[in-house]
């Protein structure tokens, strides 16, 4: 399918110059001109990005030798080591914030149908599943109870404590893989995730004993999906695990013929907190030193693939964005300061940390730059400020658009870790990547080095680094 | 992906017509007609199955209730006893034909990469994988030992003993999907899979101590791909897996940049052959109840997904035939046969079998039927017979071919089972299925009931139906 993503990011391109572009905003706002030294260096660093392995190189590192880099795993700890190192070597300023992360280690999970319409007997039909992230254990052998399923909360409800007591509750909501064909996979996949999240305090609210969920995502190869659930205050905490889309369309379909019973097993444990850090990495700038702009990824990933998608191409392209300013010997006015997030994934406390650490600095935070939707060819930003900073970055995006990534999208939210910044009044630009495979993949064992086209990290490192260094030479302030 | 399916078989047939179809025949053979009822019931059993769902409500029962069939198991005789009552109940003379077939049973499989260039402290690499059908297991706590990693036997052989003995064999042939995506998958498959066969003791030979083959199939989801190997008499026999497309890769990688030891641990089981069988099923016919033509598919599969398009699709569509016979009162010249084969998968005992137990009888054998490539849109018949066969089915192809399944194609092979009887001189016919996702999911956890889209179900049993009917009908015996 790759390349289609040429054609449609193409197509969109064309829709959006009749829109965004200078030619059509010269009707209604002055036009920004940068110097054409500036205009040069971008150029340079949208070539030397083009041009680079850098990044992969980096990424191959952090995925095949590191691996899976939960929160509190030995893993996340030498990749900490590792990018710190790196950076050290690129001739930055580095530090370490120290954070005390979740610590949630998966264990064994298993799921098999002990009853059901039409069983042969003496046999059983295995479930393919994974924990969530946070789950709570079954005690002891295990669960065995009869599965209820409901495609949406509205059904649960309309079930009540009389249907769902005692039993594990499956929600079976499908992923929108249409939507996800149009570039529409964040949606489909926050309409599928709310199940993931709330769905095991909503079915022990009901007396529940577990809950389950249909994988979050576009795959169709028995693949299950992990993520983050959230216990609710109210609720017993009670074990869940995604299924597959194969085994949630099973169970649906036994369900609906007559009494399905479940065997579950899951052994997670949660261990107590571990420390952890952000990896801060400062290039400093030669005019204004203490004015910053953040370019960020998540180091943390989760534990059933590699995290290459989700997020360790965010960290690797921003690794390049100061790896090739030093390479040019360019000197930004303003600071860029490199941060890989710990621990977006369980829990956000790396995000949140530094925006308390940071707190009487937020003014001095120019701008805050992520990228954590994988690494498909990028369209463009997203961008969380205000309307009057589109203009300001025109030349910029039209350097950007030789590679494809020419557009700028108002956008009311951002990336998770810099949404903490946005929240506080930062000017926040999301790296806006063709999704329509990121959500098969992410948060699955299937997150891995292969999935990421080399040219295409290459783009993002290049839109990463021209986007952060036009905002390192302003001259204007940004709106906010 | 599947709308396209109908825009490809429909240029094939466009490409077809001006060379096989009735037409242009004309000019070189004299044109065969059908009896006006003959057409007329031709038509009617093609609407009949195009209406029904008859066969995917067979499928549902054998995949979700029974579950997977591999040969030995006790869902493969509870198959067998089902598929047997169904044609009982459908008023067919049902015959068991015994059997002795392999009966392997999956154990624990696991795999890790305990030693790799840029390992961090305390951490290993999961390697995803399955024991290959038939495989033996590792001894005692499994294998530690460096991975060797070749493309081919000619790598393996430069190597030498030297570098394999005491080592891990990985074959990392890729699997060619661009052949498969151009309707070429059995051939992208057959170049794949012989490492899977004959890669454990290719290895052996060089004093290897397990051997690992990468998947032979398109997915890029971590899936990996059962299927049979085959143990030279001459070699020690040495455990064997296949790992996923994503871990040849990794393995790959990191053994290009420096030595790769791995732990891996299989516990299957060679347990002593168990009784099984055949089931046939025969709707008599009225003029020549001695000649036979056969409608099959094989019941056993693999035993990681519920084997739904190899080939419980293939059974459901041989017996949708005698159904649909029984339903619309139609009464075929010839005897139609339906078998359903056991034991396709890992040692072809039922077709081997039934060509000794039948052999008498081989020239009453007026043709041979089978479906054994899934439940995509079919495009016609592979005829494994003489060429002076299809000017004879022309009409039956201008029925089918309202339904795009008009091609007929002279092939020198045919499905596993009914090679014994083309051996033997039986025309044979295989369905000619759209593969395009088909070698995506067979022998995979993924092969299970949501791959099958009902309406191409119907479409296969459709074609099969008119075919059989056709053939056991037909004034001019086929030529042999």
């Amino acid at each position: 399918m790759k390349p289609l993503t040429y054609i449609i990011a193409f197509a969109l391109l064309l829709t959006a110059s009749s829109s965004s572009l200078p030619q059509r905003r010269r009707d209604s706002a002055p036009a920004v001109t940068y110097s054409a030294q500036l205009t040069a260096e971008l150029n340079q660093l949208q070539q030397a990005a083009l041009a680079s392995d850098y990044a992969y190189r980096q990424l191959a590192h952090l995925t095949d030798s590191i691996g899976p880099r939960l929160s509190g795993s030995p893993q996340a700890e030498a990749a900490v080591d590792y990018v710190a190192n790196e950076m050290r070597r690129l001739g930055c300023d580095v530090k370490l914030e120290k954070l005390m992360v979740p610590h949630w280690v998966r264990g064994d999970e298993t799921g098999s149908l002990t009853k059901y319409p039409g069983q042969a007997s003496g046999t059983t039909q295995k479930i393919f599943l994974t924990a969530l992230g946070g789950s709570v254990a079954t005690a002891g052998e295990g669960i065995n109870a009869e599965v209820v399923v409901v495609n949406n909360f509205e059904e649960l409800k309309a079930l009540g404590r009389d249907k769902v007591a005692g039993k594990i509750v499956l929600f079976n909501a499908h992923y929108d893989r249409q939507m996800e064909a149009q570039g529409h996979g964040g949606e489909a996949y926050g309409q599928a995730v709310i199940y993931r999240g709330g769905g095991a305090s909503a079915a022990a609210r009901l007396g529940a004993v577990a809950a389950l969920n249909r994988s979050a995502g576009g795959a169709e190869f028995r693949l299950a999906h992990t993520g983050a659930l959230r216990y609710a205050d109210d609720a017993p905490k009670i074990p869940a695990a995604s299924v597959t889309a194969e085994d949630g369309d099973l169970i649906a379909r036994l369900a609906a013929r007559g009494p399905v019973r479940m065997q579950l097993l899951l052994t997670p444990k949660q261990l107590p907190d571990a420390v952890s850090y952000n990896v801060i990495a400062d290039l400093k700038g030669s005019e204004h030193p203490e004015q910053v702009i953040i370019v960020s990824g998540h180091l943390d990933s989760w534990d059933l693939g590699t995290g290459a998608i989700d997020d360790g191409a965010g960290v690797v392209v921003a690794m390049q964005t100061l790896q090739l300013i030093k390479q040019l010997r360019l000197h930004p006015k303003r600071t860029i300061r490199f941060i890989a997030w710990m621990n977006e994934e369980n829990g956000t406390v790396g995000g949140s940390t530094y925006a308390k650490d940071y707190e009487a600095e937020i003014p001095n935070h120019f701008a805050a730059i992520e990228s954590d939707r994988g690494a498909g060819h990028p369209l463009g930003f997203e961008v969380t400020a205000k309307p009057e900073v589109l203009p300001l970055l025109t030349p910029m995006s039209a350097v950007l658009q030789s590679s494809g990534a020419g557009l700028l999208k108002l956008a009311t939210d951002t990336e998770t870790d810099i949404s903490f910044l946005a929240t506080a009044g930062v000017p926040a630009f999301g790296l806006w990547q063709d999704t329509r495979t990121y959500f098969d993949y992410h948060h699955t064992a299937a997150d891995t080095l292969d999935k990421v086209v080399p040219r295409e990290l290459a783009e993002n490192a290049a839109a990463m680094s021209v986007l952060a260094y036009t905002l390192a030479n302003l001259e204007q302030p940004l709106p906010r």
